[in-house]
């Protein structure tokens, strides 16, 4: 962790990711505003939210206003261009479902991650650090479902909020040993990673409540 | 009020009261969780805002980040608990339909009386402690229905609502008047919870609009 | 722009419009409300959500808490004012519908314009503040369409909320030119005003998705 140059090929490798699972959450807004048939302004809305909303709430519940996202032009420019590339191209972006699906798992990693170290930096306790962590994940999936009035898909299926709850756990209990933020996180994302893609392949999911 | 024992005791049952209030309105989201079957994870969810998310908004419009409900894992824990009850007992939780009734009445009247009193502690005036001593009472409740895509309840029926803006009016009319805080959160509490009692055994309601 | 008088006359007229604005989105708010037969706290609780969720999460995600909206009891009145006229007088309402599009593009006009100030006034950057004034305009009507469990109207049609965001960037650019803030308020609002009232009247709108 010594050398200059390594930090620095760290941070520009975090800031791509984070740019990254941007792009690829904002797809899975507009593709959504576009089966809704939103207009063009609609989609961006849902492509900006998907991306950064998990992110806006964590900062404003943690008190660090304003909020990442919107201190830096960088995500919404993002989010546009993705929005933009699924309103006018949304067959080509249905087609190509399944490697969305990995940048999509590679995304929530991400954020699950840097949410936890986040929140652990403002002085959360461990267990609100997982929780915010998991929040950063799936909070923008959540205010997109609900936006087109639908219960947010999150909330239904699969290991998606596990994963990333795994994800950002694995940060806290390498800071409450000690580990250097390093290591962790990427051990952190790497399981909340393969948790969601064993989620998509094997369909692994949490019950569902005793039919009564 | 002199005694530390009697303050030691009354700040222990404000403590039990407002993690009682915690666990029957999580059972009240869980509730709604198993109905729309969602998974364990969803009914947890829905568990944990419905009792947290309308402290949670309080603390974040009057600037008192990280909210209290994230600052301490009891709350966290006491929904989960309830959420997991819920989960495997629904049936049991359906049965017990009155007793859950009563002490939702109860959760009611102490997140509405001692939101008020945060409220007036932040510096805000009269009417708007008023107006955020309701909406600690009754905003979880509103994320939790928002989440399940249906029309908040509270907006729909009942003397909800208003008795927790008299319990929270109580409350900030005693603080005008230079009354000690504990009495008059007492009648605040009592009031808001005969009212919505009162609501609930003799189908007290506001008036819906005249038909057209 | 030198004259104190000129200043207060100034002052006074902002104030108004933004009481103005207010009464008018509140009935927009409180009409939705009695379309889907709330009980009268719950269409109130429409008209002031409609009238101030986008100043208040403006104000909430540049940190200044409490929200103007809650500091003051002036706009809480005013709603309440709007949401029990058109409780009780909802058919005449129905039939002032013209008078009533041509406040709310002022409402529009005036929220986005101002909401753009503050949020340089806060130090956001230009584009995050044509965001944010763009979401001062439209939030309320987004929250009020969340809380019927309806997809917003705003993401759906017509030149809203791009109008919205064309007044907030003429102040914007202004402020980049070193304009003063008056004029350049003053034609924000007037070119929002403007492309809301030809999307009224001429049905201008933004493309749909391409049918698939």
């Amino acid at each position: 962790m010594g050398g200059t140059g390594l930090r620095a090929g760290l941070t520009m490798l975090l800031l791509s990711l984070d740019l990254v699972g941007t792009f690829v959450f904002a797809i899975s807004g507009a593709t959504l505003g576009v089966r809704h048939r939103l207009d063009l302004f609609g989609v961006l809305v849902l492509s900006f939210c998907a991306a950064t909303a998990g992110g806006i709430t964590r900062d404003v519940l943690i008190g660090a206003t304003p909020p990442a996202a919107l201190e830096s032009w960088h995500y919404l420019a993002v989010a546009c261009i993705a929005g933009l590339v699924t309103f006018f191209r949304s067959r080509d972006i249905e087609r190509l479902k399944n490697p969305v699906q990995m940048f999509d798992a590679a995304g929530l990693a991400l954020f699950a991650v840097s949410g936890a170290s986040k929140a652990l930096a403002f002085g959360l306790s461990p267990i609100m650090a997982v929780l915010l962590g998991m929040l950063s994940g799936i909070g923008g999936g959540i205010v997109r479902d609900v936006l087109v009035a639908q219960t947010p898909v999150v909330l239904r299926s699969d290991l998606y909020a596990v994963a990333a709850a795994a994800g950002a756990g694995a940060v806290v209990i390498g800071h409450q040993l000690g580990v250097p933020a390093a290591p962790s996180m990427l051990v952190g994302a790497l399981l909340c990673f393969w948790l969601r893609f064993m989620a998509v392949r094997r369909g692994w999911s949490l019950p569902l409540p005793p039919s009564s």
